[in-house]
């Protein structure tokens, strides 16, 4: 039996047709049996020497150039078989292998500064290829949680940056919801919810009605998952 | 490096001093070395033939004789020094130990069919004795966890029957939270949260002014974390 530590990144990026925002994810092409060629989330087996999250911000920062600033333990996903290749199934059983995986988020800024490790490709999360293992699987998982996460916690701050306007964490909304929602709705629960605040300031630049620039509350996490101690993940 | 699939299980049961409600869990006497004679959370090593979730069940019904109605996976623990033994620093290093932890949930009724297994004793969660291994910073995890789905999930619902009076609730809450809560404060707002809608039906008895009783309503557990494929776990 192996233990591997796996992470699925999200990024916010412009749809393939540049209509509008939708979340992207980078993938690795196999370069060994099983699942040979098929594309993959980024994983390794666990090294002797590495905490859980060591091994997930040392593969983060090989696939992408950097380690982001969101990354939370996802699940662990042990199923007996979930490394046989159903479409071959004469080929050798494959070694069991249980993976931890972590998801991380990547703001406009980090995802400026990343650098693609090799054989590393982005694809929009909705029009992914045939993924090896039960990784398909696993990016519904992680996307489902997002989805969640978004009504019950300040998650879509990890996309933005210090200081946004309402529009912009409404675009957020948008993108990982994946379909519009009302202006003036969104502008009045996100208000109403408490979690960010006016920053006092506004954009500053050639409109003359420039938007007011708001940031997220400190105390506004609270409701965030407590994690455990760092020395234990 | 072991992978060991390890179990939290809360009951709400009296306090010592029977003056009210509160958090326990078994515990299991160690019988081998690191740690020989602490006591420690239920776990095993992950067998070949097992699902994580599969393992899970199999502690469950090892360590109290029953599989409780909820059991979801908690933390995957890693950290590279936990299996260490810091008040015997002179002890071989033992091998690394990777746990996955699920935490499970009883309700009074499977409470009272439960059947302790061998070197299986309950203890109050605020006056554990001394934890083998980081397993007291693996209970502080769960019980952060709980009290932090008590306030946006109706996780209440798993300590209850399917019928209840609003002050089996708030007693619920009470234990989990530690402190008591305004009964006509906490009625307002359970009512307010939609989670639950009365049956109708009042409690039968010799009362003459019986309390009505309510339920879970079926979508209220909406803003739960959707639970991946079985298969996959």
């Amino acid at each position: 039996m192996q233990l591997a530590v796996s992470t699925v990144i999200l990024a916010l990026r412009p749809t393939p047709d540049g209509s509008g925002t939708t979340l992207w994810l980078p993938l690795v092409r196999r370069i060994r049996e099983p699942f040979l060629g098929a594309w993959a989330l980024p994983g390794e087996p666990l090294e002797e020497h590495m905490s859980l999250v060591e091994a997930a911000r040392a593969r983060l920062r090989h696939t992408i150039g950097l380690d982001p600033n969101y990354l939370e333990q996802l699940y662990a996903f042990g199923g007996v078989d979930r490394s046989r290749d159903g479409s071959s199934p004469d080929a050798p059983c494959p070694e069991r292998v249980v993976s931890i995986v972590y998801w991380a988020l990547v703001r406009a800024d980090e995802d400026a500064r990343m650098v693609a490790g090799e054989n590393v490709a982005w694809f929009p999360a909705e029009q992914l290829p045939a993924l090896a293992f039960d990784h398909a699987a696993i990016v519904d998982y992680a996307l489902a949680r997002l989805r969640a996460k978004l009504e019950y916690t300040p998650i879509a701050h990890a996309f933005l940056p210090d200081e946004f306007t309402l529009t912009e964490v409404r675009e957020v909304y948008e993108a990982v919801l994946g379909r519009g929602l009302d202006p003036a709705n969104f502008r009045r629960q996100i208000l109403a919810s408490g979690a960010v605040e006016p920053t006092g300031e506004k954009v500053t630049g050639t409109s003359h009605r420039p938007p007011s620039l708001y940031r997220y509350r400190p105390d506004s996490v609270a409701t965030s998952p407590t994690p455990p101690p760092r020395s234990a993940a």
